[in-house]
């Protein structure tokens, strides 16, 4: 099984929306077949590790990391294939997370006779799914926060002076945490003042990448919310050709641009608590139901704010220079209302590691 | 040498002014006596090893972390204390960094006949006496800041509201770093704000003093700055009896309150550059002069920001509390005067760990 997770993580770069799996055929003690999945669409694990091992698979082991699907989706189900192939016994690291199916893949099994044992390095199994997991159990994405910041907190100088605050390293750090997102979402102010293009520079990655067919690779779909109709399309980020969302209020409605062909409206309900913004659940939920299972946000210190105050972030990544820049300068994050120390949203440090000359700080949200 | 260097670090919560020394004295290739400086006007490394080899010193090869003293100070020189246990040998780590002085010790051995060897393992040997060798070769003591401060650089909230922003563990993590320490400075504001100590509460430092007789333990000098003569004598920070120095402008000298006998007056120039204000330079010039090899400086962000500013700071200790506060609260350093990225104080990470659930980073300035 561990094998199995190991080659699940080969598809954390290019499966979304669907879940990393990997599978290992074992037969008398040794490997006859193995497989990943890679992209959606395309063969799932357990086929590609039937299609590797042929005959040999008759009577052997599968080591599956997620239970094998039962329906007929863009592809044939994988509990079926199994069973064709006269695999005689399942060890299934975790049963599929959405409650709609979860447990019939398992039962599919057992009813054609298949010995099925389910739990093996479930916590691993879960981790390398972790925002698959979240978006199939609750509707909502999971949530990573970018932040850059020098060692005293403070992100510009009071000029607006801000660019290149971290390394060179923290910024290739960055591309690949983008690399690893379904989505990145940030603010039309962001993308105004930084002219930012929000792409994966994948020939920057080097070593991450090595298991990878660069045609597989996909960049992440970019989401800007725009209630006030300020992008155009002039702007660099629409000049590259990948998915973009811009993200409207329904009830601040106007008259769309000419948009090339790669970018999709979508208008959200507005916020009830905060007028003139978007409702942030309303959002999330949306592109949840859309196939984001990693959202990214790298905005700006209002609209991180707004998600860290809307308690649907799940993890902090800070990268803290090692400057001091003082009072004047501005600071990283607005968090209006927050008057007291109990009001302060209080995290959980996960790791702290040097990038470069810099640290970057992952923290979970309690 | 290793092993000296070992018996050295014993004394780093006792010796100053006085430097931390070690000393092995071999014969044959066995350990015959081994000694360390435990406190200033008491043994020296070299003697207290001499004392445990007795009539096996001779012959013997002495290694010992720092060049052997040459004049009578409280103790005989240990350059002649080695002669006449009739060592054969010497092999000094590094030479003493008091220019006045360095070389001499090994001189009179090598004057004796006694061949000598220097600039074994130096490196650690400077590392160990880092602030001493500051102090001997620059005129000022070693300054380490420590500050501590929300994930977002702040520390209190507009309120004014700042206990316990981190966690029981960090706070005792500086009482070690407290203990290090040959005095601690700090503001009237912060003395008045926190009715602070500034003490070390041995009893709460557990394993870091185990090789050390408690009657030995020293508390670091206080040292507080008050030009404006707000400081009175009921204070909690007087009530506790080890040495206090209230600092004084010179250009604004007024009556002294009716202090105890633990508190010394010092005058210090004001500041040309910032009315109203001590200058550091010649504090600290001061303060090496009376022996401080370490200084903490633990203030408020105007008085740590202006040792900053002045670039006498060494190190810096920052502990981050895993919260937000936002940008309401009060940020960690003024650095009144910087305007542009170029002019942002400028470090160095040596090291970053978690102390319970905090962070704490130690920087070097550049």
């Amino acid at each position: 099984m561990q094998r199995a997770i190991q080659l699940a993580k080969r598809g954390r770069y290019t499966t979304s929306p669907n879940p990393v799996v990997g599978c290992v055929l074992v037969s008398k003690d040794k490997i006859v077949g193995e497989g990943w999945h890679i992209r959606a669409g395309e063969g799932h694990a357990e086929v590609n590790a039937l299609s590797m091992a042929g005959s040999l698979a008759k009577g052997c082991t599968a080591y599956v990391t997620l239970e094998p699907c039962s329906h007929y989706g863009r592809t044939p189900p994988c509990a079926k294939a199994l069973i064709e192939a006269g695999v005689s016994q399942v060890v299934v690291a975790m049963q599929d997370p959405n409650p709609q199916v979860s447990g019939r893949g398992i039962q599919l099994l057992e009813d054609a006779g298949i010995a099925t044992r389910v739990g093996l390095l479930e916590q691993s199994a879960q981790q390398i799914n972790i925002g698959f997991v979240k978006r199939m159990r609750t509707g909502f994405p999971r949530v990573i926060c970018k932040l850059a910041s020098s060692l005293d907190g403070k992100i510009a100088m009071h000029s607006g002076e801000s660019k290149w605050i971290t390394s060179p390293e923290s910024r290739q750090d960055v591309q690949r945490l983008r690399a690893l997102s379904c989505a990145i979402i940030s603010g039309a102010d962001t993308v105004l003042v930084d002219d930012a293009r929000l792409t994966v520079r994948y020939e920057q990655l080097g070593f991450a990448m090595q298991d990878i067919e660069p045609e597989k690779l996909r960049q992440p779909t970019r989401i800007v919310i725009d209630s006030q109709y300020r992008l155009h399309p002039q702007l660099a980020l629409f000049k590259e050709i990948s998915n973009i969302i811009v993200v409207r209020n329904l009830q601040m409605l106007q008259r769309e641009p000419n948009w090339p062909d790669h970018v999709q409206v979508i208008n959200i309900a507005g916020s009830s608590q905060h007028p003139g913004k978007v409702d942030l659940n309303s959002l999330l939920s949306e592109l949840a139901k859309s196939g984001v299972n990693n959202l990214l946000v790298e905005a700006g210190g209002n609209l991180t704010s707004a998600f860290i105050q809307a308690q649907r972030v799940d993890e902090l990544w800070l990268y803290q220079a090692p400057k001091l820049m003082g009072a004047q300068a501005l600071s990283l994050l607005a968090l209006p209302g927050v008057e007291t120390l109990a009001q302060a949203p209080q995290l959980s440090i996960i790791d702290i590691r040097k990038i470069g000359p810099d640290i970057r700080i992952r923290a979970n949200f309690n």
